[in-house]
């Protein structure tokens, strides 16, 4: 028996439901790829199986950690021994790594991912002028993100005003820069992390104009992959920053945080 | 969100260690081939994770079941709600199926492994006269196999003469079969599922004699693929049931106890 050779790399991901989720190929694929000895699945996991999901996986050898989505990222921030920033302000994790002693450490990385694949399509985001549509986690942590990146100003849009107000409030408690919660006249990068803009909804809140005059345009949504947002940016030549595009980035913040990047 | 879509299959294999079983690369092969949405994943788990590990595969809603090796197989037994007969009098299961809320049900296949592949090299189990090398789990589950499948005699064989008397006797309560610890001058099928013949240690107690006059050979063996024994076997002429064959037997009962050989 070979007790030196080393076990597959397994990275669960929880969700209820989970069938929908892209990751698994997405992540198996890039593995592939690689040559590298690991293995994403997905975990169809009610919320009654969480507490002996983490009882388990502080055991097991071969799991350096786990992704999460709806339902579970509250409760697993909750759970976890320690949280970023980021996470401990908003309350929600979608990366929990296993560090030492089996400590649950938690992190969001939208606000990452998202800021990256901006960056990657030429953006600076120092000194830059934010609006974020959609004031629910994923558009905290990409206010939060861009404040850690020195953005000027952010402003935080959601069909809900208080929903915006509250948003704004936390993220001016931890950062350091002007929130306001109305859409201003014009905007450098204008992101849309809203569901706006997926089948059957309003298109995000953006004019013509703020389109027209922005240096960036990004839209979280993975579905479809071309929003209408995109296509308005495009038509003005303006870069447009796409989901799939923040996806992949994330990914690869995410499999650094769980040690899945040095490897090979 | 598409709930209606069926999450991937997932089977983990529990050992510790984990890395050494071929077991997830070689199921992951047949499901690649047929298209089948399901991954065999190994878990390098001390026993100390195995209780948790209970209470979360019972909730977790796309895990069918899941195999276990050394050291977990007679705890895992314990841990059971139903076993089969087999698994039962031998006190070790090596696949554990989740039945109807969330009961465990465990089965011990290395019979039905090794007897599926000595019938499909043309030997006939009725009637029959074994001898069986090795008289641990497996030696014990091929044994009960080979009594449900009518053969007339068997000759358990151990370098330990006590442990080859226990196994006898246990077989004895469970099956109508005429069971020695003596080896016999002739028999039809010859079985080694003990360590014997594995790198730097003694090959199988069968002398040439009785080799030549046997109907089948078989080793479970799997490192080397072709042991001393079996190229014994073929210089005969007699028919050699490799322990990959056998593997490649056990593998589709246990995926058809868990519910995987009727999808596509």
């Amino acid at each position: 028996m070979k007790t030196t050779q080393t076990a597959t790399q397994v990275i669960p991901i929880l969700g209820d439901p989970v069938a929908q989720v892209a990751t698994p190929r997405l992540w198996n694929e890039v593995f592939h790829a690689r040559g590298q000895d690991a293995v994403c699945v997905p975990i169809d996991l009610p919320s009654a199986g969480l507490d002996p999901f983490l009882s388990w996986v502080r055991e097991a050898r071969n799991v350096p950690g786990f992704l999460t989505t709806v339902p579970h990222k509250a409760s697993l921030a909750l759970a976890c021994d320690e949280l970023s920033a980021t996470a401990r302000l908003l309350g929600v994790v979608n990366t929990v790594r296993l560090g030492e002693g089996g400590a649950l450490i938690g992190e969001m990385f939208d606000g990452h991912g998202m800021l990256d694949a901006i960056e990657q399509s030429g953006a600076t985001l120092a000194g830059a002028r934010l609006v974020i549509c959609g004031a629910g986690a994923a558009g905290g942590a990409i206010a939060l993100e861009a404040a850690n990146r020195h953005a000027e100003e952010i402003a935080l849009i959601d069909a809900d005003p208080e929903r915006a107000s509250a948003l704004a409030e936390k993220v001016r408690s931890a950062a350091r820069l002007r929130v306001t919660t109305e859409m201003p006249d014009g905007a450098d990068i204008l992101v849309n992390a809203s569901p706006a803009g997926s089948p059957g909804a309003a298109p995000p809140p953006f004019v013509e104009a703020l389109i027209a005059g922005a240096r960036c345009v990004a839209d979280a949504l993975t579905d479809p992959e071309e929003t209408a947002l995109l296509k308005a940016a495009r038509l003005h030549g303006i870069p447009a920053v796409a989901g799939k595009e923040m996806a992949a980035c994330q990914a690869e913040r995410m499999r650094a945080f769980l040690g899945l990047e040095q490897r090979n």
